[in-house]
């Protein structure tokens, strides 16, 4: 059965996360449904990351074995025309086909995310259900130093969800970077921070993103962060970031 | 009465544009209401430009009076408290006290526009409803460049809604720039059309923008655009751009 690599863009506002759950919409089966139907058989999709309830991908990547062969391109644009005709806000950016070794979430070398902050005191409009609003102003050198602590391996107890399932809570985090973003109008500030691993635990990033609103908020400093690290209790992490402004980039394979 | 002067952002997708209108939402009404709410009396809110229906803007201008003095922060804080408590997509940026001779429209030396494109075959997502959504690929270069013919003065008959009030169609565009914008993940292009004028005509960006797409996909040459700005004439002008795209920018006095 030949095997296809799919880049994958989502608004994960409607969706209970990626993966199908009984009774409640998925970004997996909304694509899944949209597959089987031009192909005209059941498929199933693989996907590099599972993201939670809400979150948006720009560049998820999954991989799906067909029956026959289809032309990529062919299978994006039917894709996209029925997940347009039953309104989801899922799109496939690129297809490509791949050697049946590929695999969207064992092969990945490197994930990339970004969480997005924008940081005013007035609400959200444009920007409303795609980014954290923080009105309390942030100190964002301050973050961006004390990201630092977290780069590298370590064991990230603190900062994965209780339901988080991977037997090992060490991950090495190659990058943490907070940023402010390009600017976007009269509106202040957004702040971006993005990061890089071979793979990230549940809740991982929006873990660390709570914590590094605290040290821009000027209520931890690098050691408090450094602290709640060495804790490897999940008690010691701050309050987790909300799903809306967390974006899974890219794919590194 | 003591003057105030409104940076104003909103989704303008929920309206039927910026001015009030019998039975229908509108910016206007939708900030005005929360005026008076907080002020405990009617307000008449002036705007730099009346946006059409499901027009963007990250920093309109208006100007209202108030019976009695407020601290500006606390009208930005009212204002945002009540617009979300009713669930509108409109925020005060900023908020000054002016002289009683500004005047949101008349004292604005320059307006600025964005029209934003997002050019690729998959439906967009999280862009939808905040972007046109063009599937060939466009030439920005080519855009750009025929772009210059209608920067200076000029009549821009055709470049304007048949229901334009302006009793004269000339106006002087000081900048009309045609560029890709940062990258936003694998989801391909976004071209962003900027450009600056002390005022604009009624639908003139929008048209601008519509013409500007046949530039692009190779439809028209700069001549073509030359020839159509030069017909003065409505029926020269290309199909006109979708609301959705278009954000006002920004207002100097």
């Amino acid at each position: 059965m030949p095997r296809y690599k799919l880049t994958i863009e989502y608004d994960g506002t409607p969706y209970r996360g990626w993966q199908r759950q009984d009774g409640f919409p998925s970004v997996q089966q909304a694509l899944e449904e949209a597959i089987a139907e031009f192909t005209r058989h059941p498929v199933t999709l693989f996907a590099a990351g599972r993201t939670d309830t809400g979150v948006h991908a720009l560049g998820q990547v999954a991989h799906v074995d067909l029956e026959t062969e289809w032309r990529p391109e062919k299978i994006a644009e039917a894709s996209n025309g029925l997940l347009k005709l039953n309104s989801h806000t899922v799109a496939v950016l690129a297809c490509e086909k791949v050697a049946d070794d590929f695999d969207a979430r064992f092969s990945a070398k490197r994930r990339h995310y970004c969480y997005r902050i924008v940081n005013r005191p007035a609400n959200l409009t444009v920007e409303a259900g795609r980014a954290w609003h923080v009105k309390k102003p942030l100190d964002v050198g301050a973050m961006d130093r004390a990201a630092k602590v977290l780069v590298g391996h370590h064991d990230f107890t603190t900062f994965r969800s209780t339901d988080c399932q991977a037997k090992n809570p060490q991950r090495t985090l190659d990058t943490l970077d907070v940023r402010l973003a390009a600017d976007h109008g009269a509106g202040g500030r957004a702040i971006e921070i993005t990061t890089s691993s071979r793979a990230f635990l549940h809740n991982q990033v929006r873990s660390m993103a709570g914590s590094l609103k605290l040290v821009g908020e000027g209520r931890w400093t690098a050691n408090d962060l450094r602290s709640a690290l060495e804790a490897k209790d999940r008690k010691a992490c701050g309050p987790v970031a909300p799903a809306c402004g967390l974006y899974f980039m890219q794919v590194d394979y």
